[in-house]
């Protein structure tokens, strides 16, 4: 066996306990809502064959799954079809490799819904939280394993659902205690109705494209970028008030109503904001988060209906969230007219954003409660059958398995950010009254395991 | 885009909603187990070097490997080490994919220790709880992509961690409701003390796999293969002498004993599993599934001290969980003398024991609790207002998201094992008092959202 110094894929992560326990807190607050909010969970492989990967992530996508090699002798000379010797990666690829890892959760969840139509019930509320792989250049924050976390309702085309979405928002956010943040919403009918307006029905995806761009090019460059596309100078006069128009929370909403008015398809649009909004309102929910921006595209033509974004601020960084209403998630795959909203979260942003604002919990949920200190045999014997009591109720503890140095043992309890130790030595066990230390204030009580018990649960 | 009709990989499986809920209520008695004794959770990516992952797991296991191809132009005429026209699957594979999904977690653990070493606080207890792949002939029971549950404690040879195994699995076997099981216990040591007193260290292996198979095959195919393999009269008899006497429970360990007495290695090892059930009755655990079985040796050379394997009993399967000591974990990796204990749960099977068994809980834990059912405008509106109170109270539950014939709500609450609906009409809503219906046992009873929070709390 060679003894090589080991090390792991670039673009990938190992993550450690201390990592963990932070992710889990992010994965628990987004699992729980979903729940809440009756949505029930899915796995999928994470291989597909690659026939149904492929074509979906357009091309440059398609570069970017990772492929599996066929097992076995996979260039067997029996395999008539593969000529060596003129063989390119591209021509050879079909021949070597069946399968790909999973690129997202939306296809594998599309591919589920139409194999398993018949007994699905409608509307199908799933959500999924699992990595995808994506043979990206790794750079900072960009990974080529991450997971993602997705909700899904298909099969009703009730606005309930984005209203409900815009709450799993705000109630995630808000148990993980970020504050200070904007849900974007727009309409891709109001965008569209934009584009019947300037007569540029055809060149829908330009005008989207170059719109998508204000926040990073600003006003004049994305009406530069139109007139190099041939729109005209009455095309790009509308644009140019639609986008000077836009203004913060919910009232350019407004602005743009007015402006737009007497387009069908804008005034679709617009209506099903205003019933969000009014579904939110009879939820209880306030809407101070929720802001229209008409700028909003995400994705181009995926999207029919509402569109989400989630911007926290105080910190440079990405959307944390993000979704829409689609018409025909499973068209690809031969079964037409399957509608629904979804949306997902970004657990590696939301992880950044709550590391550079300091939000993680000092207290640590998946570790130790209380640490036994292991002085000897006596001690050891003794603290066993604490421990069995401790554990008996529920409470996560352990004893030093050697009678090790106090110092490497309370070293442990601190590296393992465990909040208590417990010391019991020869006068302890004599009065039963143990000594319970708190790792973080330094005080120390002399109590019953009783008490104890009573304290730690 | 084409419309292909859509296949999962074989060898691997969806998780729908319902598989998923019972999948998630073995994992979480695992998982929680794992961390009331004090061990914290790691993750490592799925795909590792393949230089990390060859030569671990014999040849047979090399093949077994999936292997991922590297991306871009893996075939770049740039590459001169590649002479395609003279290239085997063996020979090509080096060149064209470095990178291979994970096999097992214990590798992955090793070099995580290694690369770690300067960080982690030892004693380290990880768990770890993820997907391995395997590109094995799929059949009955055998996946190509399964989860593997594993708990190791390294830096210590405290054999505490080996009470507190078989205590974790006495409390996961619990928390899932299996009673009727034997958790065998043997120690790598006695093995080794039979080999030394019937003169064979240098063909230690081929008695413990001839051993091994003793359930299999019987006593005399046993005695034949070794004979077979030149083990003399004398030795053959002494095997026979231990393998006759193996009997249930741990009384077997006080015939052994008084068989070997004189050699120091088997000595060691029995006084080891002895020191064990003395902790477990310190820790007021039973010791009544605990069987000694002076044949079980599982994976031969790996294991240096005790030996675990968990049988169920009523149900014709392989063991649910096993593990064992071992003195070198890292040394393959450059890191000698990382010893420690570590044991995993086989997920699959336990499954397949509790659907043959009938032990799944009833009740989904996953599952929304309540269903309003939405009869019209003015009910939806009502009910909203009541979702918003039960959500409040952490009640997850659900409105059908539109005024749908009764039949098809009921039928949807039913399908997604949702235990209770609500129901609300004009008249509840003029009298306040709503009527709840249990859909298990039909009941309806007219009470108060208040009244409604406090029962399903």
């Amino acid at each position: 066996m060679s003894k090589t110094k080991p090390s792991i894929p670039k673009g990938t992560r190992d993550f450690g306990p201390e990592i963990m326990a932070k992710r889990n807190f992010i994965f628990n607050a987004i699992k729980s809502t979903f729940q809440k909010f009756g949505f029930l969970q899915l796995e999928t492989p994470s291989m597909e064959n690659l026939n149904v990967l492929t074509g979906k992530y357009g091309d440059e996508g398609d570069q970017l799954i990772f492929k599996t090699l066929n097992s076995g002798d996979y260039l067997n000379p029996k395999n008539s079809t593969i000529d060596l010797p003129n063989e390119s990666s591209k021509s050879l690829l079909p021949k070597i490799a069946e399968k790909g890892l999973r690129y997202d959760l939306t296809v594998p969840f599309a591919r589920y819904v139409v194999m398993n139509r018949g007994t699905i019930t409608f509307p199908f509320k799933r959500f999924q939280i699992q990595p995808v792989w994506r043979a990206d250049r790794p750079q900072k924050g960009r990974y080529r394993e991450f997971y993602q976390c997705d909700a899904d309702v298909v099969g009703t085309n009730s606005l309930l659902c984005e209203a409900e979405i815009v709450a799993m928002i705000n109630e995630v956010l808000k148990k993980i205690g970020l504050e200070n943040y904007s849900i974007k919403i727009n309409n891709r009918k109001i965008l569209s109705g934009i584009a019947e307006i300037i007569g540029a029905e055809e060149k829908e995806s330009d005008l989207f494209v170059a719109i998508d761009k204000l926040d990073k090019i600003g006003l004049d460059k994305v009406l530069e970028e139109l007139q190099a596309k041939d729109f005209t100078n009455d095309a790009l006069a509308i644009v140019r008030k639609v986008l000077s128009l836009k203004s913060n929370g919910l009232e350019g909403l407004i602005e743009v109503s007015e402006l737009l008015k007497g387009n069908a398809t804008a005034e679709k649009g617009i209506a099903e904001i205003n019933e969000v909004i009014t579904y939110l309102e009879t939820l209880n929910i306030t809407a101070d988060h929720l802001e229209f921006d008409v700028t909003l595209a995400r994705g181009l033509s995926y999207y029919t209906g509402a569109i989400f974004e989630v911007k926290v601020h105080d910190v440079e960084i990405g959307s944390v969230s993000g979704g829409g209403r689609y018409d025909n998630l499973t068209g690809v795959f031969g079964l037409p007219d399957v509608s629904g909203v979804g949306f997902s979260f970004g657990v590696d942003r939301i992880y950044d954003v709550l590391e550079t604002l300091d939000l993680f919990p000092n207290t640590n949920e998946d570790s130790t409660k209380v640490l036994l200190i292991n002085f000897d045999k006596e001690s050891e014997l003794y603290g066993l059958g604490v421990l069995s009591k401790l554990r008996n109720n529920q409470i996560s503890s352990e004893i030093y398995p050697d009678a090790a140095k106090m110092k490497k043992q309370f070293s442990y309890a601190n590296n393992k950010n465990i909040p208590f130790t417990l010391v019991i030595g020869s006068d302890e066990i004599e009065s039963g009254k143990l000594t319970l230390k708190n790792m973080e204030s330094g005080e120390q009580n002399s109590l019953t395991i009783e008490e104890i018990i009573k304290l730690l649960k």
